[in-house]
């Protein structure tokens, strides 16, 4: 029989499982779950973990969370979103005017834009975020930090990477943890949101990945990069927030088209959008 | 009117002037072509050049440049190629083991999976391809040169890096060539196939991507990514292959799924096939 939880300390749990995992020295290690020697797949050994998380129900805890609360004025939760390959030079212009017009919190564009951003930003509230290791997340960790050392230098202060997939679903959890703390690191303090993919996840993974962010000191997770077969749902974010819990931030992004969806996505424990829609969502749109 | 040009002379035409264009120290530049001070758009103020190109036929010119044979042996045409996200370390291993079993070309994998397919390919004849800037392109100049020098050091020597699509539309030709000439020097003589992503361009723009990648000492063009709206077209792989002629690669990839497919871009002037399908592309597959 599978060994029951108590939902409050489950994070702390499997926090500290995969802390343990990813800085152990020795290929001996007893699982502080298990206590056998797990051989690194003791989250994956233990669904019904991830499996008490999702069966919890997400509106409940986001009540206990303190979230939930779904503000009239959306623009400050906006990432106003431009990462198609062929955007120009003057959309990006337009994109960041629009930005300072409509208060958003950010124009989010792709690195070689993040110098003309800065620059057309300087001194304006909205910041420049840009994406790391984007769409696929799937190259090495050094090349994803460099790349947000040289964003950074470029004007850059928020940082939208994408995990290594094929890590998560190989179970390297330690590279999965490397490849966000390589980036935490190379981003000195500025806030970098942990892109998981939930299209391309199971629940579990979604879990673990969630943990895995959590524990490799990133402030957000961020469900979405818009460019696989579908972007957020109300229920993946509230998983999300359910597993991260309350002092990290929570992004939802792709097919988020009006204020409808995005104010959804914010009762579900969402503290910031990522959309290119966001002048119809503050304007009131429908979907 | 529009000045006619020799067609033997055109690729010559435009790569002077692009390199015209991309090495000019001053901001005053009184152009090869028009004469004017064309501020760097001359090509696009020359588009009956690309037409003359795209008008000229395909078949004819491949014929002239003795490609157009096509082999039986397919194989050693293709870059046995799996780059989705969520690929795990057993579907390399897979991949590899039939690149050895087949004979194709190389396996073309994402970057963090370069050093596990270098060790799997040691003293074997498929060499490690990867991607770089992949797939958007979108990322500073100096990242993907950095990207370059990591994946060489991790066993790749061939380098599908993608061209920055946004600066190509915003006619930033000196920053397309920096940044193609920057993963030449990175790949120290290994190979660089410069992705166009012809389903993105105009055909204007397909004539002066490859023009800028020949300039800038790349190995091949190559058609797409496979993460666009359409991958490989027969009518593309003549275009490319007449603008560079006969002595750079033309890598045809996206949607191969056949043997005539693989056929039919041979004889257009493909030199290397990028496909997921190589099996069946070398077991006679029909469409």
């Amino acid at each position: 029989m599978a060994p029951s939880y108590d939902i409050e300390s489950l994070t702390d749990l499997i926090t500290r499982e995969v802390v343990s995992l990813i800085s152990q020295k020795s290929d001996v290690h007893f699982c502080t779950v298990c206590g056998r020697v797990c051989d690194g797949h003791c989250i994956s050994s233990h669904p019904d973990m991830a499996r008490t998380f999702i069966a919890a129900g997400a509106s409940r805890l986001s009540g206990k969370l303190g979230v939930g609360y779904v503000p009239t004025d959306l623009a400050g939760y906006i990432d106003h979103t431009l990462l198609k390959p062929e955007a120009t030079a003057d959309q990006i212009r337009q994109l960041c005017s629009e930005a300072i017009e409509y208060g958003f919190a950010s124009v989010c564009v792709n690195p070689t834009w993040a110098p003309l951003a800065a620059r057309l930003l300087a001194g304006a509230q909205p910041v420049v975020a840009t994406v790391i290791g984007f769409p696929l997340g799937a190259t090495l960790p050094d090349v994803k930090a460099y790349e947000t050392l040289r964003a950074r230098e470029e004007g850059a202060t928020e940082f939208d990477m994408v995990i290594n997939i094929g890590a998560l679903k190989s179970k390297d959890f330690r590279l999965v943890e490397r490849d966000i703390a390589g980036v935490v690191e190379a981003a000195r303090g500025h806030v970098v949101k942990v892109i998981i993919e939930t299209a391309l996840l199971t629940d579990e993974e979604k879990v673990e990945a969630c943990v895995i962010a959590k524990a490799a000191g990133a402030d957000f997770v961020k469900t979405s990069t818009g460019f696989a077969s579908k972007g957020a749902t109300v229920e993946d974010v509230a998983l999300m927030r359910r597993v991260v819990g309350a002092d990290m931030g929570v992004k939802a992004s792709g097919g988020i088209r009006s204020t409808q969806d995005a104010k959804a996505m914010i009762e579900a424990g969402a503290t910031r959008i990522g959309a290119s829609a966001g002048i119809k969502i503050v304007k009131g749109a429908t979907s």
